[in-house]
């Protein structure tokens, strides 16, 4: 098959690699239908994150069961299936509590690389959702964010306790920040300030829900925010970038006994014990788990109530990959698509 | 007036000082029945904290109104109250979220200090609690612990989410420990696992409610505690220390999904972000919104359902304040009441 490796940092090509095989029974193959490049995957083809050896790239995905092993039940070829970066049994007490992205026997599905034609799936029945019928071709788009842009900005929302009357800021721009903005609007937010000073993302922020822009960051950021919300502070605030300035940032402008969510995976954060101490503020976030709202995002899309798909501005075919990297290095593109 | 002035580490003395007086006209003058020591006077005691200049010290109290400013309605002379370490208004945004300890008129009452004769109290309407009658002189101790450790071992509890059928843990014996032993006795908590190494502090948490005792602490600590909990971690942990280690082994000790609730003043600490982001846990705490559970606290007290009071192993008259921070510095009490 053909599957993306990242050899060096800028350095990122499409190969003819080994199909995937099924090597535990609770295995399934599925042919991808789609997989996209995620702001995560920025981190190693930058250099922030070392690359010691070539490593296969992707970890979202839809697509088509091909093959299941014999202990998986639920699962069938033939199936549109979705899945989580991670896999899990969804049956431990942390999954039955909806942590499935720390299930004790989790596995990162992205290690086989899903931009690529073909990928393995541990734990298939734990891991994967089948959509009701074979979705319409331009549902593929916003099925494919369910995989990790949106269930990731979901939970942000989600573990900022963004409810009814409340005032959400969401600090970057990226897809999952779009994102965060859909679900923030989906979960009865009253107002919604989406922080970013790129024309082309404030406009999806604005058609996602964001009722105010806010262009500042760092401390001029919170100080609008603070500016907007009567000297207090939003009372959830999603992260969604994972640097030192935009967890602070974060922090600092939610509200005495606020929520933060952060989802954007953390890279030389080191947070200030007293700061965090006396700012009142619940804080949570991680890796989200996608499982846990599968089925309702997956829900939410086929009936067409959202679009997260729009955040996809760059669509590709596989082989194009670098391409598809270069574009989102540069900013040129929110989030490219891949087709196989 | 009588009170407590502590002029260097290890230098704390009781001196004839000017009556406190009203102010602002929504201030109050309270004669204290009873003071005592905290846990964090003992940070500036043991010069770990900075001490600058001469300062009054004391932040809980019980006692009774001499006189109340122009502008106050609710609070008479004569009554016998309860108030926290921070003045509130109780009235603004924040105070009706339940976060009264970052009201945006908040003062520190200890400004004043509590190890006194008589205190002011600022904003004594939305500050004071008035007890329905004159107490029992055998609950004073207990009432007096609702001004602080009670309080915030309460809220370490409500912030690590203990309810029915979970597993809590506390790192900490000190007062605010095995107060939150008590909390989550009372909060519903099916197991509560108190670590401790000193047998006197052991005994009080087996009788508020400890199912398990961990002599261990850091790494040790961590892996007894998941030894305990079918290798996942307690659900809900309480940290009544302030330490970076005691953050850590908080945090290490609590499943993901979890929540940790902290109410050690932090002394020193900078929270990992990669290893807090995988964690999966929900950090909530800061200083206690204690006038939140004030209602509810004099009530279980009064009605003698609790018996928070013994935290009190040692009774001195305030003229023997020294002993008293002494006693506690080197352990031999857990915590020191005053009588004026």
């Amino acid at each position: 098959m053909r599957g993306t490796i990242l050899h060096a940092p800028g350095d990122v090509r499409i190969e003819d690699r080994p199909d995937p095989a099924i090597t535990a029974p609770t295995d399934a193959v599925i042919r991808v239908a789609a997989s996209c490049v995620c702001g995560s995957d920025l981190w190693p083809y930058r250099g922030i994150e070392p690359v010691t050896e070539p490593t296969p790239m992707g970890h979202e995905y839809v697509g088509v069961v091909e093959a299941v092993g014999g202990d998986v039940r639920r699962i069938r070829p033939g199936q549109f299936v979705i899945g989580s970066f991670f896999a899990s049994d969804n049956t431990c007490d942390i999954c039955r509590a909806g942590y499935q992205s720390s299930c004790v026997h989790r596995e990162y599905v992205g290690a086989g690389g899903a931009q690529a034609e073909l990928l393995r799936v541990p734990l298939a029945d734990g891991t994967l959702v089948a959509t009701p019928e074979a979705p319409d071709e331009d549902l593929i788009p916003g099925l494919l964010t369910a995989s990790d842009v949106l269930g990731t900005g979901w939970f942000g929302a989600v573990a900022a306790d963004v409810r009814p009357g409340k005032t959400v800021a969401v600090v970057g721009d990226g897809a999952v920040g779009l994102l965060a903005v859909l679900a923030a609007k989906q979960l009865g937010a009253d107002r919604i300030i989406a922080m970013s000073r790129h024309a082309d993302r404030q406009k999806l922020a604005l058609e996602y829900g964001a009722t105010d822009i806010v262009t500042e960051r760092g401390d001029d950021g919170v100080a609008r925010i603070k500016d907007l919300t009567g000297g207090l502070g939003a009372h959830s605030v999603v992260e969604a970038v994972g640097t030192q300035e935009s967890m602070l940032q974060a922090i600092r402008s939610t509200r005495p006994g606020g929520h933060v969510g952060y989802v954007g995976v953390a890279h030389g954060v080191t947070l200030p014990g007293e700061e965090l101490f006396y700012s009142h503020v619940h804080l949570h976030g991680g890796p989200a788990p996608v499982r846990r709202f599968l089925p309702e995002l997956i829900d939410l899309v086929t009936s067409r109530s959202i679009d997260p798909g729009k955040v996809f501005d760059l669509t590709l075919p596989l082989d194009q990959v670098a391409e598809g990297y270069t574009a989102m290095d540069e900013r040129r593109a929110i989030k490219t698509l891949l087709r196989p």
